[in-house]
């Protein structure tokens, strides 16, 4: 099976309600959105996305998505998408690091895989597991009575983990966390976001002053040397996964 | 598809030739192998194997793969054999550790598997590479002349890498390092894997005294702490495999 | 002396109570245990016993005891029992790794070299030591009350130190901490034994949630790596036994 | 002083030797380079390039280029260019990360500043210092012979420090040393690049082979922890330049 | 453009209120600056300030500023003061160390520097930030009555962010604390500053007895690594500045 | 000046009132102490002493004592005994380790230094220091009010700093350091001294208990590993003196 | 059983040859030896021995040996010689360190234990192996022909591991290694054993003088630590086994 | 005792024969010595110097010595001289740092206190030690043929350690070690004093050339770091004296 043709879509994704992050700095109300398609001469297709948080979140922004895919599509085609580590390979010595570009054309070829073998991507990943997929409610950063109520659609909806986007003033934050810790039942619980907006002393006032409630804290600050730190003279558990 | 029988063979195979470690402490001229074959409801039958290299090698003995299997074989039953990351979690929820019984089980799964979705399985773990594998010829540890008759065997069967089992004796192994690496042609080359069997000093009189010549080892030491000193103190590239 | 003959014998044995570790995910009613009897050419016969925990709970399993030591027995037939270094060193050669199967062998040996010299073990292990022995009363995970149920019956037998399995769920595990550590006498005290339950996370809560109670952890997390960073954010003591 | 216009251009400039690099792996006979003009509306026009070398061999491409700064552009509108530092850090809100897109636009903005203080850039990086810079010729990949033929029209040129681009056959990399570092007088000296294109064992090897000749080594291997395990057990300077 | 001649001037400068810091060790009525003109042959002169904090603060003292400078100058004459860099290094080949005489000289570089391009020195130093600067309140060492008034005083002029010098005495620092951070409203701010006055477990009794109120200590004991120790036994933020 | 003669004399010391340390465990209620006069062929005499602390606190005891002048003294006579460095240097020849023998000849070799120069040895050691000593009550192991009682003693004397030695029993130990430091004034501190009587787990259970508490541990366990880690997990000062 | 009387004895053992040590610093040419027997009140009587090398060597020295045992041996009637943890404990006790004086009561009671049983103490040591024991001929510091002379002396009596003592003076002891070195056949080895005598710059340029030579250095400089600096800039191996 | 007056004099000392150092960058024919005289109301007068090597090459100049002096003097005046740590407390306390100013003070206490006593320096010190000091020919740079006539004027005097001064140019250093290490006879030795003038790939270029030579350099490179690198990678034993 040979890659024929390799199609790129543009679409912007409205967001049902605008997004704050980092205390209201980065706000989206919409996303641009690269949608690839890639055709093989046995007549399947498949299909993957590249959707960065906007431009200005990640190292990652929507034009950088299509201009990447302009410079690696050539070398894909007449390439056999199922042999994805070949791909893979072939992609990062024609153009080195650019992860967030790959990922739509790796996810194209993930695509093609399963449809040629017949088989969900799951069985091709491991298998099912039977545990149930716990899904969180992702709560914007605003005033605490706001981010009670954004809880309240969550819960109305099911969700007991509760993703609270925070990090922008000491004061407020301290008292964000109260009133979303007070108000949560025991069976539910909160993780506050701060996706990297504390300086580490911010980090330090804000949850030593929480220190009594049970909650998670997820990217305090800019490295992971100033978490390591952070976490060092806190008790509370830290989450990492940015970069 | 759900798995309704598991039959468990027992097969000795003969060596051509007798094998020798650890200069000759370890002698081996048949192994005792266990084939697993799993049935599924729907036809396909996969086939393991789990083979250890006698019951003096590494942790794992033929008697204990099968006394494995007839205590994990009973869990596994009606389970979905594709569903491979569930069923490893299975059998280690079954029985923590003895890894060299579940790979025989796992093999078999990983068969059904890819008769399922009619793929080898090279093309379920990332696709074929285009590039050559390059086979090693296995030299038992020997006189230094029995180990150039070994080598020229290899040579005549296009073999260009040669692992030469030494470790024995100081003064010998010496003199096998240098027979061996001076006989060799440059576009050929010798690993030395000693199987864990020199004491640290031992590692350095020999890795010194040969320091002229181009050459890898393998496993020289008992553990790893023992190899990383004996990497420090000597120039030539260890390799490590072995747990 | 020589062992002129190795036998083996398998039994079970039913608990008394069944018992739930893990939050209950590991439940056993009975053990199957495996009794060997060595024998000698002077007519001393040596008792060891291998009971694994069930197979579930640790790396060993029964039918691996009764594997093992049909693989070892040869291997011991002949030599002297009172030996024991090079007995055990002979063991290892044979089959490297497994310990718990050749606890069983070695205990027995030892049972011979006490019937051989005339002296009680104690006395071969350095002699009695004149402080009394503190027995542990094992409390298996339940609710609450049924703990301190568990707990009371030991208290009539004596027990001073109780050690609490826990480790299934955040919130129960707070409530079975508290409830306990509230009921005990100052001059008794519990240790809350997780058997590696808990995540990093799960312990912290836990143990900063009961931090104004006097008590032990044993084991909390899966590795000693997650312990070790458990330990430093927190201020219980922390009970390491498992490998 | 505000930024009114950023204009982009695109220019292939061609090389007058076709290039390689890595052993021949990385080929370039010419060169993608983006130019960019900022002007004011004070009539100062700055000039900056990002040119980065090819697509394949760091993590930028000239596509990239066009395609980042088509995204920030819109953002420096309006700005005063010589404020260098706010310029910065609005290009890194605008886009985290993507250094190699942001310099073409930094370049201009330092160039404005020159002009706008009537200063040569090195006086406002702190002054020029009296020392002669020593140019390096740059000897690409080839036989030893080509690359003698390639230091002798750089000595005709003046040149006597040579970077020679090594990096792709173990034996023939040693040949290359050696050759070149015996032609070499006295009073020159060679370093060479091998790109980052060895495993730790391959450096090992041509390191210890060529230690009594005087060379330095850039970028041995991929990564910075591989170059420092070689610069352990070999004795020729290491010079690294690469992220 | 050359430095043509450079004139000292000694000025005594009076505090408007005497100054006590280290629990009232130091004490300062007045301060001696030496006050360095450089002249240039094209006419521009550079004005530069050394003015230590008395003798006895940090290394440094008036005397020394100016037998530096009657060092130094002479090596200065006729080099291009904008060539700061090269300034610089000529200082240092001159007189190894003592920056704090240098710097005078520095200074006033960096002055013609700014003067001849005709730029403030911030456009040289990356360009203004829009960011508004908070200016600190410098509250002197004196009973808490004393201090609160210092305080006020700074209220009166618009500071929130106050450093109160401390460090004398573990029960009168506790007192000091408590009563300023008591005192300031929750927008505003305090830093306790011990320029490096207390031994190590002072600053452990002061601390953890103030863990409950928000505040920043600055270099609480002598060395790095005795403020290190303290920081992980604490958990306010610690400020370091001293050398 | 020459060492003539060395004398031995022994020595009972009653003490007034019988000690106990590590909770009772070492029980003193005389001294066997050392003297030793070293006369010169000058005339001039210097005295030593070597008493230490029984037999069982420390690697010291009274008849090693004299049993080491009897090995060191003969090497001694003909030295000039105010060639201090000299004299430890000849005895550290003549007999490896063992200071506590060797302090007492020093200590006269330093008296008789003191006589020839008609200095007092504190002008020897560097001169005099004008801030006062503050002794310290040293208070035995004994309950609550025993060790007040033995406070009120020492209050009457004068005495404002109070080392008490504890170490016997967690819940005991907690009732001792809550009494006393409740007990104390504000301008008294208490000193709890545990001889390396306590366990890991037992510092940390005594320590944690009575953190609201200002005072000082001094060897809380066997080991400096072990109090380092106790150090970690609690925030009170400790002090470390005994090797 | 009980210890009823322990008994001392002195004897002197004159040396068959004068012994040379550190490069003739050291020199012995008797032993002063403290025999030691233990009665028990079954008739059973245990011997031991304490025999420090002189008292110049290491920390232990003759008189202190029963200086000791005058101390320890109250403490020990009437207790039972074959426990022999609890009387190791019960010496700790009595007299911290000085372990050089509780092996040879340690010894005694041993050796009592083996009579009690009936067996040799190899059989309670974990039983006799079958591998044969090499004895090592110690060969004392002369020059290079002296020491070839007593390598002689042992070759005859069937010695092939000589420990040669040197540690003298650098351009002595590089001789001595090349004598002994080159004299020996492949067979045999020399262990240079340097008792700690080397500064760190000596031992350098000593190993490196004979890196060509197999051999063994053994306690090269004074402390652990130089030795591991020097074991890191050299490639011979070394054997620590002081104190 | 109390001083009584400081006297400061400044003498010029003309070298014999100019110095060069660090390659001939730094230059001296004469030094600028500074004598202070410390009177007493006892009649005693102490002499000390401070005698900076020139301006350039440590952080000591000169200049400084008599400014500081001015600073400290009137500090001491009237305190007792012979409690020499009070003086360095009482200098440290008015001026923090400048160790080379305080130096000549220090100096002339001591002075005072030898003469008070009557007894030399050395006793006070320690005592004399019988071993010969053995003194060193100090050699300027120059070429390879005026260090040999260098060293042949100190051996006339009777020098066998000759520190020879380098560090200018990797080729002609490489010559100078071999040039003098060749012509030193067997009893004298050479040590390589580069005073910090060598980059980390410079050292290691040299020292490796040089690795049969047996030599020692003191300072090869500016920092401790870069010293600690460059012995790792090379085999002389390394001497470090400046900070």
């Amino acid at each position: 099976m040979k890659i024929s043709r390799i199609t790129v879509y543009q679409v912007t994704l409205p967001l049902e309600h605008p997004y704050r992050l980092s205390g209201g700095r980065l706000y989206f109300d919409k996303l641009d959105s690269t949608i690839v398609a890639i055709d093989t001469d046995e007549g399947i297709r498949g299909w993957g996305e590249g959707c960065p948080w906007g431009s200005t979140y990640l190292p990652a922004f929507p034009l950088g998505v299509r201009a990447g895919i302009e410079e690696l599509a050539p070398q894909l085609i007449g390439l056999d998408p199922r042999r994805i580590d070949f791909i893979y390979r072939t992609m990062d010595l024609a153009l080195p690091g650019h992860p967030y570009i790959k990922s739509a054309l790796d996810m194209a070829c993930w695509d093609i895989l399963g449809k040629a073998t017949g088989l969900p991507l799951c069985e091709l990943f491991g298998g099912r597991i039977d545990e149930p997929v716990i899904p969180q409610n992702s709560v914007p950063t605003g005033t605490p009575e706001e981010m009670i109520k954004s809880i309240q659609w969550g819960q109305e909806r099911g969700y007991v983990v509760h993703t609270c986007k925070i990090g922008a003033d000491v004061a407020l934050d301290i008292e964000r966390i109260e009133t979303v810790s007070s108000y949560l039942p025991g069976n539910e619980s909160a993780t506050f976001d701060v996706n990297r907006a504390w300086l580490m002393d911010e980090a330090l006032r804000v949850m030593n002053a929480v220190k009594d409630y049970v909650c998670y804290f997820e990217e305090p600050c800019e490295t992971y040397e100033e978490s390591l730190q952070v976490r060092r003279l806190t008790s509370h558990p830290i989450i990492l996964d940015e970069k």
